[in-house]
This record gives C-alpha cells, sequence and structure tokens, in this order.
C-alpha cells in the first residue's frame, strides 16, 4: 500500500507526518497515539504544517488524515487548555487557536479533496477536523462524541459551522448539546462517514478512493469540489453558470468518454 | 420531579402555565388537553407571555415546552382561523399571527436552550413550533403531520425555515407536499427527535437534559447555541473566529478540566 | 389514470411528449427509452420547451416527469457531448447548457409543483434533473448514480446545489466524490426518494399526489412552495413575516374547515 516511491515530506516533526506517494496522495498521520492524539500545540503546528504543505493542487493529489494508535483524534489536549491562564493573555490563545483551525479551513477549502481516515476515537476537536474533509471513513470500532459539553468548552475547528451542513440541523444541536456517544455503525447511519471498514483496510480503501480521484484527472475532482463549496452560499440561478462553465470545460479537456453513464 | 422549590411563574394564566425550578429551569404546560392543546388567540397570548419571560437568561437556565392530556398540540384552532373574516380585517390578523409568531422566534434565537418535550400527537403549528426548540424528545406514542396541505393553509410559526435546515430539503418538502402522518419512531429515524421514551420517563428526561445544561454552566449552552444559531448565515471563514473566541472565553471561565475528552 | 379529458400538449416533438388531462396536470415523459433517455441536444431541446411550457400555474396545476422504457434517464448522452469539440466554440456549448438548465430551474422556481416519477436508471444529469422536482418517486427497480466521477465531467443540471440541500452535506459529497450506485431502497433511506412502489403503480401514484394538491386548491401548494424555495434565503426573523402573509391569505381565501388539523 505504501509502495516504494512514498516519500517522508519536508514537513511535520516528531507528533505528525506527512508522507507523498508516486500519484501525489498525501497521508498525514498524527503520531500521539499513546495521548489519544490529542492536540497539544505542537501537534497542531505540526498538523497545520502538513495540511498547508498538501493543500497545494501543484504538490499534491488528495490529502488522507489519519491517528496513529487506536484513536483518531480525541481533541484538544484539556490540560494544555487549562494551563494557559497564567501565561498568556487570552487574545494570543485566541489567535492561535485561529491559526490552527486553518487545518479545517484548507481541507474544506483548498482544491486539494481530503478524506479523513478515521482510525478509532473521534472526538472534540478531532470529530471538528474531520468534519471538515470531504469524506470520512472509518473503522468499525471507533467511537465518537462532540465532547464539547462535558469539556465546559462551546467547540472549535469549524464543528459547529459543519456539522449542522453535514448532517442537519436537528442531529447537530443533538450531537452537541445532548452530546451522545455513538459507534460507527450509528455514524454511518447518519451519513457522517461514508463507509465502516476493518482497521487493516482503513487505509487501503482510503488510498484506493484517492487513487480513483487520481486516475480521474487533475482537475476533475477540484471542480466538483468548488461546485459543491461554491453552492452553499448562493441562489440556484447564481450557481448555474458556474457550474456548467466548469462541466462544459471538463468536457473540452477529457478525453473521449464512453458511449453513456456507466451505471 | 417537580421539587419542592419550584414555583409557579407569574406570567401565562388558564390554558398555558409556567414553572420555574430551583435550577431555574421553566417548564411551559399548554393546559387545553380536552382540545388537543389547538392554539386558539388565548393560548397563543399566554403561551407567548411565558416563553417571552422564560427567554430572559438572567431569569432561566432552559425552557421546556410541553403538553396537559394526549396531545402535544395539534396545530392551530381551525375554527377560529375560519371565524376572524367577517370580524377582523385581514391586516390585523396577519399581524397577530407575527406576534404570535415570536413563540418560535424565541425558542430558536433567544440565549436560553430549549426542549420540546412531545407528549403525544404534534401537528401543523404545534410541529412547526416544536422544530423551533432546540432539542425535540417525544412519547412512543407521539404522532406527527404538517397538516397545512390538509387543512388548507400554506403553513406558520416558521416550519417552512426550520424544516429544511432541521432535516433537509428533500424530507421537509415531502413532509409538506405529501403531508403524511408519521409515529415517534418514524420521526426518530427521520432525526426530528432525538430521543423517544415511555410516556412516564417524557418529563424526567426533559429535566434531565436541561440539569446537565445547568451543571455545564450558565455560558456553556448558550455559547454553544449561539455558534450553531450564527453558522448558518456565514462563510466558514467569517464564522471561525467568533467559535474560536466563545471557546477560548470559556476556556478561561471554566474550572480546569480532566485530563481529556471523555469519549 | 389516463383519462378520456387527456391530451396532447401543443408543445415537444419526438423525443419528450407532454399530455394534460382535465385536472391541469401536465405529464412529461421522456421517449428516448432505447437509448436510457440519455439526453441528447434534441431532447434537452423538447424537455425544456415542454416544461416552460407546464410552469405557468395559469395552464397547469402539477407537472409529473418520467421516462419511457427502463430508465428515468441515464444523463447526458457522452457521445455528443464529447463531438462538439471541432464544430462549436465552447463559448456557445456552454450557453446551450445553461439554456437547457433551466429545466432545473424551472421545476425548483416555478410556482408549479414538480414530481420526478422515476421509472428506472437514473443518473448525471438525470438525476440532477430529479434532485430540481419538489417530490420523488421510484420504482423499485430504480438505480441510482451521480456517474460524474466516471464520466470525466463535473456536473451540471444542478445537481451540486441542490444535493446537498436535500440530504445534506456529507451524503451530497459522498453521493459525488465516492460514486456509488445505490437502488431505491437506499434512495428512500437517503430520503432522496418519498416512497418506493411496484413499476406498475408509479405514475398512478403520481397523479394521486399531483390530484391531491390539485383538490387543496390552486394556490396552496403554490404558497407552500414558495415558502420553502424562499426560506432557505434569508433569516428566520425575514421569513416569518411572508410566511405569516401567505398564511392569513389562504385563511381568508378557503372554505371554512374542519374543527381540528386531521391528524
Amino acid at each position: 500500500m505504501v509502495a516504494d516511491e512514498t516519500q517522508i515530506a519536508p514537513v511535520g516533526g516528531d507528533v505528525v507526518q506527512a508522507v507523498v506517494d508516486a500519484e501525489g496522495i498525501v497521508t498525514i498521520t498524527m503520531l500521539r497515539g499513546d495521548s489519544y492524539n490529542t492536540m497539544t500545540v505542537p501537534l497542531l503546528d505540526e498538523l497545520l504544517e502538513c495540511v498547508e504543505w498538501a493543500a497545494d493542487p501543484g504538490r499534491a493529489q488528495a490529502i488522507i488524515l489519519t491517528g496513529a494508535g487506536r484513536a483518531f483524534c480525541a481533541g484538544g489536549d484539556l490540560n494544555e487548555i487549562a494551563s494557559p491562564r497564567e501565561r498568556e493573555i487570552r487574545h494570543e490563545v485566541t489567535e492561535r487557536l485561529n491559526r490552527h483551525a486553518g487545518v479545517s479551513v484548507l481541507l474544506r477549502e483548498s482544491a486539494v479533496p481530503s478524506i479523513a481516515a478515521i482510525n478509532g476515537a473521534c472526538a472534540g476537536a478531532g470529530l471538528a477536523v474531520a468534519c471538515a474533509a470531504d469524506v470520512r471513513i472509518a473503522v468499525e470500532g471507533a467511537k465518537f462524541r462532540t465532547a464539547f459539553l462535558s469539556a465546559g468548552l462551546s467547540g472549535d475547528f469549524g464543528g459547529s459551522w459543519t456539522l449542522p451542513r453535514l448532517l442537519g440541523d436537528s442531529r447537530a444541536r443533538e450531537l452537541f448539546l445532548l452530546n451522545p456517544k455513538f459507534d460507527a455503525a450509528r455514524a454511518w447511519e447518519l451519513g457522517l462517514v461514508a463507509e465502516v471498514l476493518a482497521p487493516e483496510l482503513l487505509l487501503t480503501r482510503a488510498h484506493q478512493i484517492a487513487s480513483e480521484w487520481v486516475t480521474a484527472g487533475p482537475d476533475l475532482v477540484t471542480a466538483i469540489k468548488a461546485n459543491l463549496n461554491e453552492s452553499g452560499g448562493v441562489d440556484f440561478c447564481e450557481h448555474l453558470p458556474r457550474e456548467s462553465e466548469r462541466h462544459i470545460a471538463l468536457s473540452y479537456a477529457s478525453a473521449p468518454p464512453g458511449p453513456r453513464a456507466d451505471l
């Protein structure tokens, strides 16, 4: 799966690593597995650096985000969240969080499509980051929770923006305000994850999806993603000409396809 | 459940009653149970008065809305809707409906979080009001219907705004345009209600949810609700700084939490 | 079902036919069944002509869109999409697609409510057009696929605008980016189709729905549809007065209804 041509990207460090394969698929792995990949400042610094590097379509064709060990990411490191009170002024802490939230912005808004390969516990800011990806797949044993209510925090990394859009406002409020723990099967029922897989198949499937995107052509998934991202904020009649423009541009660019849609 | 400290609020009257407990949880009960709690002008006047009183975060921590008898609320009183033609000018009737629709506005937009505890039939304007609450839970026997198509009316109390957001536009149109009757189990499948309970457990569970919100702190659920309410109308990058600001404010305000998100 | 009073409308031609019955229900049928009703330029010209004719509430009460043969519509005719490269300038092809996309605009935004009666395969632009209708019902054997990824095209006819609204952004991205084939039962689970029927009952049920709309009165479904269409782009408080205005207008117009919502 990780073939010979796979190289370590010149970003990241001890707690987040990025590798890029011959197809341009970048796999970003959080490496604090012993601590459920909770987000410390160093982890977020390295994660942001890796995502910034990979969100460049001249460099990468797809991003896979996953975690080492038994958790995808159990959220912010609450020891660290609690500790800065004495040391830093609030303005600086807020600015740092805004900067780190660029991880979600890039996953959602960059031209490079993204997959969250959820290998285990996915909670709090970890869930919010996963919700910023274009597609989520998860292992059978993964557990999910917004977890903000129980942590005494209102939520970060854009989950309060993405979840109502992903699942509708009723279930988004349920997940935030009732704070249930739910498993991968329920996440699939909710439409939060597209597929549930055995652990040994998770990254294989993530690479297969990304590889299909690469095969489809460098501009195709970017165009589909642009359509979906733009459509949220405009009227139907405003959207259609942009959608048509992209569609026709690709019809001129692509090799002659088969006789009809392959259903 | 209704403990000794519970007091009748100085609002409401014969057909809607509000009680507030020692935690600041306000339970508003529609009392026209013999008439399925259909909304007459007096009921709506008293309901609005109760919700206005409870929607003040200096006074209340959470709102529970429920009905006495076998129905939550079967909708507008159609006799009354039909009757004013001769007596009132249309402008005044429209103004009155707009004023009464403040019930939905306050449930949705005030800082105080709200639960619709759906104790039975929930239709028409009753369903619309329930959809304005932050969370809906229902008894096993509850029946649901938009019921506007069959009543010859297009819908009021914001259901045409909330339902597409809560459930997505496809199911919202299905509920309005095919006008199906559905039960609590189906409402749960649709994501319309978060939990389905035995009748004797409904208010206990509603109070438990509200009490968890109170325990979480006066500003936490307000901040989560503000995030969710604001996120609908803004771009991702516009939303994130506000979300971060609230998150950090709470991290400075709260007692030091445990070591990690409790998954 | 197609009663004696049904007349062929003075629009359409060899590949799309419109008939109108005594109630003003217009059934538009794509007739390229041997080619899975793939969308050639002549088919789209005739389809647009038929929908433009039927989208006039002075002429029609409801639109039913369906296909002859075993497919509803398998999408754009890819031979034709590939062929114009040499013959036409790109600007003209884009303009033509924008014009044809008026089919989706009219189904979604005209005052006349619409039903996609999905009689078989529904893919690509065919799925996008179906998603623009107010209600979708399907036969048991119908197969669905966005199919754009596999066709090397980014999508047209507004699917990238409608699908996130109909189903939420998570499943919309799943359908576009993973490009799964799914059947009618799954489409119902997703909320994409409201009902799944035996083939011989599909058009009977579509006419029954449309006939209920006609019986409900000429302005009622138009008002409900206007509420749902407008609500997407405005704040709650901006929406409520418009919703109230329509509701009261109908309460003055309609015959006195029964004593309460029929639940």
